[in-house]
């Protein structure tokens, strides 16, 4: 380890990273070896520990990587858009097609997640009050263009943000569309008035 | 074991599941040892494993028996109501009140579904599509009733399950109020038209 608490092998750490997402989503955290990560990184176990003290610390990184890079990326995106309502429409789309594309990632959350400590657990729940404050501040933009009607931004950010869930088993991301959920959002259940006149 | 499969004491069947969630939940999964769930219910050890092959299967069936004891109160309670957003309603408050007066059952939920097998994993995905439909017949019955627009029911029913997800962490049941929650799924984020009139 360099002077400054970084490992000098940026690269090689990230390699084996994304060799414990491989591994652990097709094995299983609790079935998998330090030494399967070492061998699908090409490189020997005992380097692995040089960077990770122990296996729970590897999935530990791993998912902080993987979380890190998905919100990184996605509140990217949402930057690239100017309207609310489009910014809320990328983001379903973008979670989706992650879902789609790594089916293992759904294994992962419903497995992985409690064989994590307390520390990340508060490390989690703050990336995400976050990104629930990243989401209210877009609500809070769509009421002050008149877009949304008044309400309470933040409830709203955590509704959209648990609406995800819809496309986690028992059902998929086939079941049912983002145009469709957004359009229950933001239109709600209930009959409206102005439909009838 | 009787001839039917059975256990001859259902109640000291039921006092083993109830020692089981308390430990469990307090000491977490992973730390407790079946002597300490065994001590708890007043018994011995070895009783223990007359009635459960092994700690991982008393964990699901503690789980199994507290869905099932959950979804058949929220069932009934839901058939006391006429009114389709009455039970909707009644659905938030019931989880709602279960989350406050057992704040175990949040810890529980996080930290000890990762190690439950794969078969019970598919008898829950069977109860929640089952709950699903439960809810989404009710919308249904609201759609006839002309309360709720025309819309996909199951989607509705997918979300409104999903969104009792806002009472967990980071926020809690303290953070939100159901009838906010209740009035943003019904009447959605959009400005209405009707109300600009």
């Amino acid at each position: 380890m360099s002077d400054n608490g970084i490992h000098p092998d940026a690269g090689k750490r990230q390699k084996i990273l994304e060799s414990a997402f491989a591994v652990f989503s097709q094995k299983g955290y609790q079935q998998t070896k330090v030494e399967e990560v070492a061998q699908h990184a090409g490189i020997g176990k005992g380097t692995v520990y040089l960077y990770f003290t122990s296996k729970e610390e590897l999935l530990r990184e791993m998912l902080k990587a993987m979380i890190k890079k998905y919100l990184s990326e996605l509140k990217q995106k949402l930057a690239e858009e100017t309207d609310p309502w489009a910014k809320l429409k990328v983001m379903y789309t973008i979670h989706v097609s992650l879902l789609q594309e790594n089916p293992s990632l759904v294994q992962l959350h419903l497995h992985d997640f409690a064989f994590v400590n307390d520390q990340f657990r508060s490390w989690l729940e703050t990336e995400k009050e976050d990104f629930v404050n990243h989401i209210a501040a877009i609500i809070e933009s769509g009421i002050q263009t008149g877009q949304f009607r008044p309400l309470n931004a933040k409830l709203a950010a955590a509704l959209i943000i648990s609406s995800l869930g819809v496309f986690l088993p028992p059902h998929s991301s086939e079941c049912f569309s983002v145009d469709e959920l957004v359009d229950l959002l933001f239109h709600g259940m209930s009959r409206r008035v102005s439909a009838q006149a």
